[in-house]
């Protein structure tokens, strides 16, 4: 008997089976691409060529058809046991086309036959293969709403310049999915999103990622320099430091499938110290390790963490999916804060929780775990990198959380409530 | 839009509606209760006759037909809102009937023409409103699967002897259902299981009960002197320190709706300082309370917690209604330990979690919690009831899930880990 | 060997043997005291005999002369283990006339004759075990510096009106020593502190004390209706909402001998589970429960905890002790500020550790606890009063701390920060 | 106004400035020796030439004459603050010739004329700062006092066979210091200590140290291939599996300055967050991140934690030098477990705070601490090194603990307690 998550839907099934079967082959090289911080190219090829990377395309333009988002969670959970570094980078991709798969059949699209062109082009591409979407929000010095990097009217496009970092997965790219600051010809600002080639010219991806950990997920900075891209490929979102309701949902989803990660990461630290069948534990040694109280102790302590972990996460994915489900009542903004505080709430615990698993479990291994060679050093730091992804970071979560519980308005975006700058604030780095 | 755990079945909304009806009268009197350690029998009586208390009953039997575990644990949170004294009392009867429900398709009741007929007449009494059943399995000076309580043959009976501790809703039962070491006409003993009403003669239910919370539970001690009882009202269960097969479901449901009850708790506690509309919160000061980051902090650690809280409590919940499902595949003994592992977790997890909230939102109310006429004060004290309960106590908890995990042996009843002397006792208490 | 605080000062070697003595006397009464809320003026008038209440009264004057901040600490943390409702009155006692009794030297006795003439009064008197001082700070709806309590200027004296709750002690109280503000004849407001001897006409001490715990405190209502006391009664700190660089020892001193009380309440909890000789946690069913791994574990967890509270408080007391001791340098305010952070710190640490180790004890004692007659469920109710006595509750600590360490200006008054209305309050309460 | 630990001798002090300066230029260094994990030995140069490796020396013999525990552990902490890699191996060569200072005065060199000179020759050769103490204690798959290590009785001396690991420092070691299991003639087994200088034939310092943090520690295994030394370089201390009286200030001394080090390192982390001096924090942004409530929280929880850390390292070391002060009376067996269960409560308490302080740190840096480039990211792993040292790692230590508290016996080697054939083996590794 098991009590890990499981997929609920059929495609879901199918995805979860091949997230299995990657994470089976990225488990042998994981401390190999850890140590020497290099990408791991070809395990990315390979999700491009098993279909996992098209998961979220529907199945009539060529992708396996997953729409729970809860099954994109249990995937995400199961590469991570593999190799965090490209979990993280796999989520992110499958968040934007699970996006772009519901864009046809929204409002948009319906405003914008274009739109709805190129969104339509980009699901049969992803289908084929041929695309890895690469997620550029991050910048230093601003918050998630008040990007600099400009997105200016130029011509019948936008010249995009600016410079973004923690592009997880970027050396594999060949699309970035990018905030910007829309500047009009007027010298109106809003917040916008834009989509750009890998192949337009003034990008440029940094070999620069050098971090603690997730050190095979490749997240390095993504320079824009006079970056030239048609008018379709800049949506508009709306004024700056604001969440629109359109944009809200990928929020949610890549949050879920970011925790996923941390999740599937907590499982693996357990694995290793914990393996079900009886007898295992006993070590080379001829002792029993497992009859120490101090293991059992720690073990159980692990068990709660992870029922904890997987049934928050479960559940709040699973009414994510009935919210979201086609058919469905849009939800209003004051419903979306309701229930992106829920996620939020998911996303603290389960990455606390965590962060707490592994390091249970180091103190298991005795002394072993922290050594390089062993798996449980390289996933001490990568679980570590949970709290600091967007949105939100730890940092921001518990103000949001207690301000939307206790009626106080608030943005996803945590700078309007301490930065009084923020929305005064024209100058735009070039 | 509200996160909190909604009933599953038909028959469970049903329940849930008249739980929270009952509830909504409750919280009028509970803090008197509290304060008097009265018993609230009128409260019970509406119970009776509402139709609460016969919940899972069947419906042909003109019960409610709640068989769904999962509801019965919403119904008892829903209860505890208004006053976790009676709920509690209320989820140890709807255990026990829930169990009894079961028992007529089962293998005993094929084997014991007598059995299922006592059974039949139970439910069918409940369900007119004529039961309470009072569960009295703790002693003091022993655990759970070594009752010092003796029933011995005697004629054509047993005759019962032994005291109880901790009977809760005692002042309203009508029936005691009760651990008993079986003691043979050759002396062989045996754990078994009685259920003695409350006309016999010898059996007292003292009014002893006098604790720091939970004290309108009436948990008084009820005494057995010499009670005879018919050989259809006492069932074996199996060797001494073993929870058979067939009672282990039972203990697995009695340890769940008690985990609803500290749920229900610590929802009432996060309502009392955080309710949601916005500017409820200002209080007659004229100051924005609620504009203070600490309590913010407090309050969004709360709804944290209170998801993880109900998340784990709605999964677990869910998993052992599919292992428990009428033509599902009967579970071994080791698939039971997992399950129950699992619920174990669930125990710890969302007791502990319920009384951090209720410690926190003490803390927001800013001393005036701590004031005898304000209701979180009684709310802090009933929680912490929650980790003494059986099975299994946060004591037993870490060990049985520590060993279960590790694939060590390990029983439900902790004794024999840490007796040496339980499983050679012969001498019985008299 | 033992690694209880011990006094550092011979004055505090006696006054800590009184304590011990009073502790061994108080022991016997508090669960009935608890239980009937009844107020233990046999104990009080105890100590008054005794010379405890004189502690901090200089020997010339005819007190023990303990000057150490550190040993009154000891001393009440020796108190609580009999009972914590005493010592927390005692507690406010000793710092008041610790206060009084560097007056004297200070430099508002030299610049005001009457002043000195009172206060020596006050010490001769105390000396004599006539007096019993009562510290009245707390008002609802408002906080430490802006009191609502007035004190008008009325001929050659002040007219105090007002309301003020937590007055512990209340019942045995002599003098009440009050914040008020202070309201000029020209209206200026200012905050002061006034000496309200009991037989002041319009004095009442309600008997409406009813708490969770605590309840031997008579920590009742004092009501001033249109007191008249002569000027001298009278002191003014300064503006509103600042504690004056006078004022702050005592609210320091106030701080840790309360912090003692949680210490000593904790070390009781830890002595009934975990007696140190060993065998004597046998119990009568004969069983090693100090054999159990969780037993084992719990009672380690107490100790780390005890070992944390008593090193931070008695460090910090001796810090406290240098930087007051005559002679020695006078702090600034910004040094006073960071001392009252560190002192703060332990606060918090102390309290939550303290608290802590009455809720491990409760679970080791196996439910046992849980019943009105364990002294273990008056300690749990008791030890929670900690975080919301002043200054400065659990609420307000962690904001003042980040603050201070920061480098960003705050007062220990946390009203500035979130009541924007408080500066510009000019209505009082009458 | 500062709360940090000062030195409490004259010694301690001159040794103190000595650590701050050398911990002034090994910071400038850390990050490059951690990312190639590079031994320092120019630093280690420095410190035997500044002296600060003969800090523990008697003066008459050359040494600085630090005498107290408490300013051992107060230089590395501030070593620590440099570079912990090189504050461990400090502290391990510190510990040994702390307890070598003691010996001549003990009733073994009275015994003993060779060890007594053997022991003076050392003490004069490291005040020359010539030799460089390494421990070599761990060994894989048994425990502190069971080594597998061998030193069997050939001719005059005796034959070294083994392989230490975790050998802090060991690239500069010039002494190795080895726990052995001494082999006599008639096979009997005890337990020993062996002192191998570097020159010994058969003597080999692998280069093998790879590990998650205090990458810079040179912590490599050490290899006996046959090593003779002469007899009094091995001192017998009694049974296996226990360490003896005469062994034990050692361990004691051991643990604390280990200690030390994890404070060393969180107030370094402290001070990368929050820099004390009002208005560095504002960051080129622009912003006033310090105004944001969560980073208030964090640097607020992390004060708590650092006083708590202080005060605790600072008494228990306080208290150790009373006990071990020359002239006291030497502790029996029992108080030296009773005075051990305190350093391990300290042990416990510092190391989880020292952990969650650079946890919170790392979160108040908003994701640029994850960065390799970011010391934090340094901080982080060298910090959870702590939990693994012996004696006793956190696995051990509550069991300890909680055994002496309860008055069961306990010796400071946990085998016994866990591992039944621990007793019984008499197969020696060779």
């Amino acid at each position: 008997m098991n009590f890990e998550l499981e997929p609920v839907s059929s495609p879901g099934l199918a995805l979860t089976g091949l997230a299995e079967k990657h994470a089976g082959e990225f488990v042998a090289t994981a401390q190999e691409h850890d140590r020497d911080q290099s990408f791991p190219y070809p395990h990315w090829d390979a999700m491009r060529r098993s279909g996992l990377l098209s998961a979220s395309v529907p199945a009539r333009l060529g992708g396996l058809g997953v729409s729970a988002v809860h099954d994109l969670v249990v995937a995400v959970s199961r590469l991570a046991r593999g190799d965090a570094s490209i979990a993280i980078g796999a989520a992110m991709h499958l968040t934007a086309f699970w996006f772009f798969s519901r864009l046809p059949s929204g409002p948009a699209a319906e405003r914008d036959a274009d739109l709805a062109a190129m969104v339509a082009l980009l699901l049969r591409r992803c289908a084929r293969g041929h695309v890895v979407a690469c997620v550029a929000i991050s910048e230093p010095g601003t918050s998630l709403g008040w990007p600099n990097t400009t997105a200016r009217a130029d011509g019948d496009g936008y010249r995009i310049d600016g410079r973004k970092g923690f592009c997880t997965g970027s050396p594999a790219g060949t699309l970035f999915l990018s905030t910007v600051r829309i500047v009009g010809a007027d010298g109106s600002q809003s917040l916008g999103f834009a989509v750009v080639p890998r192949e337009t010219a003034g990008l440029t991806v940094l070999e620069n990622w050098d971090a603690m950990g997730m050190r095979a997920s490749g997240s390095n900075d993504v320079v824009f320099d006079g970056c030239r891209v048609p008018r379709r490929l800049v949506m508009t979102s709306g004024p700056l430091g604001v969440v629109s309701v359109e944009m809200m949902p990928m929020t949610m989803v890549g949050t879920l499938v970011l925790v996923g990660a941390a999740l599937g990461i907590a499982e693996r630290a357990q694995e290793l110290v914990a393996p079900t069948v009886a007898g295992q534990v006993d070590d080379a040694r001829g002792r029993a390790w497992a009859d120490r109280p101090s293991v059992q102790r720690l073990v159980a302590e692990n068990e709660v963490d992870l029922t904890v972990a997987r049934s928050a996460l479960g559940r709040v994915a699973t009414i994510v999916d009935e919210r979201f489900s086609e058919g469905g009542v849009v939800p209003t903004r004051p419903q979306l804060h309701e229930l992106m505080k829920e996620i939020q709430c998911v996303n603290v615990a389960v990455k606390r929780a965590a962060i707490a698993v592994v390091d249970r479990a180091l103190t298991v291994s005795g002394g072993r775990g922290y050594l390089s060679a062993n798996p449980l050093s390289r996933l001490y730091r990568d679980v570590r990198a949970g709290p600091f992804m967007q949105p939100l970071s730890m940092l921001d979560a518990f103000e949001y959380i207690g301000k939307i519980k206790l009626g106080i308005d608030a943005e996803l975006d945590p700078a309007p409530s301490w930065n009084p700058r923020a929305a005064a604030t024209t100058a735009v780095q070039q």
